[in-house]
């Protein structure tokens, strides 16, 4: 890409708009948007005019929203107005949203009245509903039509539409009857009604679902667009597969984001600023260093019982294994979370499977805990020979219940990591909390300061004194 | 769901089957797909019996494959070859994937022998490539023929099609030419050759593509489909947006799990063993409990020198402060990588950005850092005042260097984790690891030490001797 960036750069200073075109209409938009991202902003507006009306609209969909503005400016008003009659309901509204006050009233201005209209309409839904991702340049039939009448409106209407290929069938008051796919109408003959034609068992979502939730209906039902329907029923708008995707692969990457403890942002990486990037990342790292007080108070209290009680090498070796047990009552912990969290975003898991998720994870985390305690306490074997003998002047007895004692921390530890990794973001979904934030973060710390408790008691009840 | 499945169980049990019926045509394949999982598994047969042949076989695709095969065992043989009549080649060949060998053999008997042989040409393909999951079910046109021919095949060949919505155009050698959707068949006029309506822009894949970047490529340029051609640019199947949309949440959920440590499955968490999933989680659990001897041997070095060195309560705090400095080393470096990982996968992210990714992570590493060795400093100043101030006799000089050292250690400390978990993702995408594996782990195991040898390093240069 970058060295396509060279050579165009080098045409558009020789002024070859001719080759610039050609090269230009054998590209995609995407690739075009991609290409344009990667030149001086100021070549943009050249190269743009060179693009047929069609791909020009096309790329500027896929542009980033920098760019856009960047292009708006730069465009004279019929320009402008050019793209907007060219562009779909639903991306204009998608671009009117990023833009700053003086360039929507341009845009508005530019747009014919009827899309105005529906800009503003749009631009009423909240954010992240489905009123909001929808469109309203969907196919409209009528039951008492017959498939040929149904055939000659989307002859003449079709053209402006987002999609052809389901069509919506209304009532006279536009409540929504059924669909009919574009398929079904080839396949069928001419002088069949609509209305007995139409699939009437249709899967619909309200303008105010989570936009999330529709999406995964998509992807549940393999739908390549469904209607949106009004308190009434009225059919208001089609939201598409394509958006669809991008809802659920921004979504995806909010919970990931999410259970990394960022605060989760909307724009590509490359594209944030390092402050933007600073903001969405300091807050879940203050609290979580702020939260660590707990463990310190912890382990400063026993710290000075131990050394009280032992010899400072024991004190020492049980400190030092402390990181091995957090991180991996961390990890555990971690594992059952992050299971659960996908699970309730992929919608199967529900808060009625608490019983049956519990009941499992206690399973795993035996298991788990079982095979980590063995492996703990031969590893620890191995270094009584390789170096800590020395230490303990060739008393095996004593170390021996440290390596038990460390053992059975660890094992209580990850049982109880499992316990809590899965049943906190399912209780916190049923509060209303956001599981994926609930994570990593109170687990962390609730999973920290117990660990450490049970190590430093069991030390305190085994090992035996001064040895 | 629950109570649904108890009254369709009252149902069966008091044969009311009409009733039965009438319930079930009116559900979508995936409802009733999952309620058969709540039922017992011997009332299934009876029930599916009662489905219209379509709704049967769709329902029988959204099923888990252990009710599927148990169905399968259930059925006679023209009931089989009903419902594999049915069914889309692609489906067909995902559920010949997951049966045992002697259910198989039952299929392939059942199949007609073209379906047959699709079948077995399409099990070749290796596993996550686009063959594997292409359809070979595509309407296909030639470019001399008219509009109205080619609606005419369609409306002859178009019922038994995956999709009709784009047709394929291939020349007589079955090279690909182009396409045309059937919105533009449509608008179009019937004497209009198929060779001028095509759009020989074509975006494609090959057989052997990862069928992640596939889907990539639908979502990015908004396709509903896409042509997959062989080595010698024949057509040989299509890949639909529905199973893209299954293929990119896989693989998001696959990332989140190897994020977390986890070996990916691929089936839902609930339908997943026990046993399964500890074979999963257990072996990364083993790996960073006994990478922890690293830090284990660190602390246990240090801990030995500063005795000799420290009062017993300066070294008590300072190994207090251990488990905040690792655990918020963890958070910076986990959020880098988690970000920078998810940006490769979506593709925004490439090789050549790493230094721009370095520098970026770096100044935001030095604000991070900076802001929160302020607060640490805060924090440790407070916890003079309100408790530590008596173990010090009241001497604040060298509890200020010990909240210097620390506050100096955690700042190093993040610069060190996002430089690391900014970097390694990168690095191993470049030399063919896969990034979601080498983060957590890796990143971990470094940072760990790295922090601790810090903050040790520092303690015994800064803190006066035996205060």
């Amino acid at each position: 890409m970058a060295s396509l960036a060279t050579a165009i750069t080098s045409l558009i200073e020789s002024k070859k708009y001719g080759t610039l075109r050609d090269i230009l209409i054998t590209m995609n938009a995407a690739d075009i948007a991609a290409l344009f991202e990667d030149l001086e902003p100021e070549m943009l507006p050249r190269l743009f005019r060179l693009l047929p009306k069609e791909l020009a609209a096309d790329t500027f969909v896929e542009m980033e929203s920098d760019s856009q503005e960047l292009l708006i400016k730069g465009f004279s008003d019929s320009e402008l107005k050019e793209v907007i009659d060219e562009l779909y309901i639903d991306d204009a509204v998608d671009i009117v949203e990023e833009m700053p006050a003086n360039v929507v009233k341009r845009i508005l201005a530019q747009a014919d009245p009827d899309t105005r209209k529906l800009i503003n309409e749009l631009l009423k839904y909240p954010d992240d509903s489905a009123g909001s991702m929808m469109t309203t340049e969907y196919v409209e039939l009528r039951p008492n039509w017959t498939v040929e009448d149904a055939i000659k409106t989307i002859r003449r209407t079709g053209i402006d539409k987002e999609t052809i290929n389901i069509c919506y069938v209304t009532r006279a008051d536009r409540t929504l009857y059924g669909y009919v796919t574009i398929r079904r109408l080839i396949l069928s003959q001419p002088d069949v009604l609509i209305g007995d034609l139409a699939e009437t068992n249709v899967i619909s979502c309200k303008t105010l679902d989570d936009q999330e939730t529709v999406a995964q209906m998509l992807s549940k039902y393999d739908l390549i667009a469904m209607p949106v329907v009004d308190g009434e029923n009225r059919l208001v708008g089609i939201v598409t597969v394509d958006d669809a995707i991008d809802v659920l692969q921004e979504e995806a990457t909010e919970d990931i984001e999410k259970m990394a403890a960022i605060t989760p942002s909307d724009k590509p990486y490359l594209k944030t600023g390092v402050f933007s990037l600073y903001v969405h990342r300091i807050p879940w790292l203050c609290i979580l260093m702020v939260a660590a007080i707990f463990t310190e108070l912890v382990i400063n209290h026993f710290s000075n019982l131990m050394s009280v009680q032992f010899q400072s090498f024991i004190s020492a070796m049980l400190l030092a294994c402390i990181p091995m047990l957090m991180d991996t009552g961390g990890n555990a912990g971690n594992q059952a979370s992050v299971t659960i969290i996908r699970g309730l975003s992929l919608g199967e898991i529900e808060f009625r499977d608490l019983p049956r998720v519990i009941f499992k994870e206690c399973r795993i985390s035996l298991l788990a805990g079982a095979t980590l305690a063995v492996v703990n306490f031969g590893k620890m074997m191995l270094m009584y020979v390789i170096t800590y003998h020395n230490s303990f002047n060739n008393q095996f007895g004593p170390y021996l219940l440290i390596a038990v004692t460390v053992s059975i921390a660890l094992c209580c530890t990850v049982f109880l990591a499992k316990f809590i990794g899965c049943s906190l973001p399912i209780l916190a979904k049923k509060v209303g909390f956001d599981p994926a934030v609930m994570a990593g973060p109170f687990i962390t710390t609730i999973v920290d300061v117990t660990s450490l408790l049970l190590l430093f008691g069991l030390a305190l009840m085994l090992v035996p004194k001064m040895v």
